[in-house]
């Protein structure tokens, strides 16, 4: 298997228009793998890898062929992440905000990844070969479904030490994610961490000893989300985890609608069937065709920039 | 001790206007033990046993004489329950939403039992004496206080591999239980788990390693409590914690409200008065006639169905 | 070291004007050091300690010479604090209400503690060295940014047997620390626990075999943080933590916007710098002189006594 380029892909590959530079995609037996390409630069986030990002995972949302995204690195690199591009920072990127940009002006990179991670439709799972630090962790590691992670990884976030804030939405998600204690043990001390730290053993799936196991075993699990779970299941499951309501009684409204839109769909009537006749299902629902027009049932805040005309 | 079946209770039992079939009870030294009654089905979870369920909690909410109550199952059933009915399911009940119900028309049966526990203002325990899957794990455990369970019992949410969702409030409970991290592992992985996985470990109490530990210990607490824990304080307190307002001011405001109001109690006296003489208290108000009309200071959505007279 | 009394230092002390009894406070190395001390009392919380703690707590958050703020007891104790002074509560304090208060009229003391620690600027570390019950949990644990404990800690919440209800904010804050699952627990077991309980384990960020360690254990990270980190960094990210917005899109906009105002202060060019330099940093910015008008974001709840003209 060669998870690290396209180039092995056929001579018109889907994802030529995307323009990709510093990720790599492949799409295979519906799971598409994207690889962090930049192992020159020990994978630093560059301006270009978020918009490659948030491309490619966009691309995973919108294809039905896909059913699961992968996201791993090459492991040629040193590290999985080591963070955002400080040369390119340097330089003047937008990474921390451009001089132009009005105070409301700016939006983060980081962020952007982020939200194209997690609110992908798909179930995304970050298969993390290394060590990573900072935007390593927050864009690259907390959005997804699922994490599995090297043992030997040293995971670090020093946004406190540069003068800086968490990004990438990491405020929410990490409180969300892991409670509010661990959360500021981990944005807060500064600390060098690995997998098994009790700040952060809840955020993974799995823990691999060898790097080179890291991407084999997310592949095992998302082989089996592919072949056995209902694409439209999976899109409503994640937005009443991530859009639950403010109360007991409006999730019940909730679910009570989603249970009846799904209760009548093909694909329950074949997870049915298949159930009592004890075989896989074969599910045929996809997001284009299957989906409510309620859906997504919540108010998604405008978050464009002021004069994007995007 | 005989917690099975409401048979040997006196001639007029409490419970004989609630109609119960798919559930027995039986109030015993204010502890109201409910035990899931369809061995011969693996107590796999009915429309009948949802309004039983329902009755039974509100009747325990509502009588003065009932402090904790006890869910277990019948140990004669190899689970504690193994899901829905799937045949009821495939003979047309509501379990899923009915063929006539409109889109906003169903409300989903293990979310109303799932209310009926969560919002109940006595103490609840689960005693899990068995594998349990899906809405044995939704309704029937997320929705406690306190979860007390057999270390060998299978855990399974096969939702999205049925085509469908999560329900019973799930979406909502689980990432407030124990977060989003683990409430994803276990939501969407589909996996098989046993009580020490690091995903549902933090979701017990107590784990026993006798499928016939696990209610006898669910007792003791439930004794510990209805002997020394006013009933008054469980109320307000589970308020605070479900309803903890949206900022640490607004939390603020609202558990000094409930301190003034309890403060002045007969409750608060008499545990003061105890604590003082070291002895135990001995607690005389009722939430019948001891709960401010503030409380619920919470706005609750109506949750009925858009024709229901009920 | 001395971390006991003020006596020691200089003939003017910062805190004169602040009329600490209950309470000691010593400024060293930016590291403010907040010592209860009411040891004949096993540190109980009386009245007066609350309002020490207010008080030194806000000058903690002004002063632009701290940096950290640690919370400990006077060693002597036998323990770092005992609940409410029972004596004084009974005398008529203003612990449980006053008789003379209206029903919304009452404004609980250790909420006031636990709102100026946990809105504190600066980072909090408390550092328990003692058994500790109630408020001595609740205000005096729950608000801080970390935990340090000595193993041997015994550690209990006795709301619900007393006759009152959990409060100092504690239902907000636990559920967001550690997940309503071990938050009820915690607040509804009576159960006397040690930090090593796997209720509690994840609030504490150093569990010390000896009493006499937890203190110099604290003051190392504090002293960490107070070289290198960056004042307006940590303002920004305790707001960005605890005031995280409502969903993923609005935490975009809001850490965008920090972001963009950090990353063109001189804090993140001298963060860069010493980042390329790999040296430690020189951070100058301060509150006082830095951080923008817009912060805070959030809107803050007015908790004052309806009569109040503070």
């Amino acid at each position: 298997m060669n998870y690290v380029s396209t180039a092995v892909t056929p001579v018109v590959s889907p994802f030529d228009a995307l323009g990709l530079t510093d990720v790599t995609a492949k799409l295979e037996d519906s799971i598409l793998i994207v690889t962090l390409n930049r192992s020159h630069k020990m994978n630093s986030f560059s301006e270009k890898m978020g918009v490659d990002l948030v491309r490619i995972f966009q691309f995973g949302d919108q294809d039905d062929r896909v059913r699961v995204i992968v996201l791993t690195a090459d492991p040629a690199s040193p590290a999985f992440c080591a963070g955002v591009d400080m040369e390119e920072v340097t330089r003047g990127s937008s990474l921390l905000g451009r001089k132009e940009d009005t105070e409301i002006g700016h939006r983060d990179p980081g962020g952007q990844v982020a939200m194209a991670i997690y609110n992908n439709r798909k179930i995304t799972i970050v298969a993390v070969n290394g060590h990573a630090s900072g935007i390593g962790l927050t864009a690259l590691q907390f959005p997804f479904d699922f994490r599995f992670i090297w043992s030997g990884s040293k995971l670090t976030i020093p946004f406190v030490r540069l003068g800086i804030a968490p990004e990438s939405t990491s405020t929410y998600l990490l409180s969300r994610l892991i409670g509010e204690s661990r959360a500021a043990a981990v944005l807060f001390s500064g600390a060098v961490m690995q997998p098994d730290s009790p700040f952060l053993s809840s955020l993974y799936y799995e823990v691999l000893p060898q790097r080179t196991d890291v991407l084999p075993s997310a592949i095992v699990l998302a082989k089996t989300i592919s072949v056995n779970f209902s694409q439209t299941s999976i899109a409503y499951s994640k937005g009443l985890l991530h859009h639950a309501g403010t109360s007991i009684e409006e999730n019940h409204l909730l679910d009570s609608r989603v249970i009846k839109l799904l209760g009548t769909s093909r694909d329950a009537a074949e997870g049915a069937k298949a159930f009592m006749q004890r075989r896989k299902p074969k599910f045929s629902d996809t997001l284009t065709r299957s989906l409510s027009p309620w859906y997504p049932w919540w108010k998604i805040t405008d978050v464009r920039h002021p004069k994007s005309k995007l």
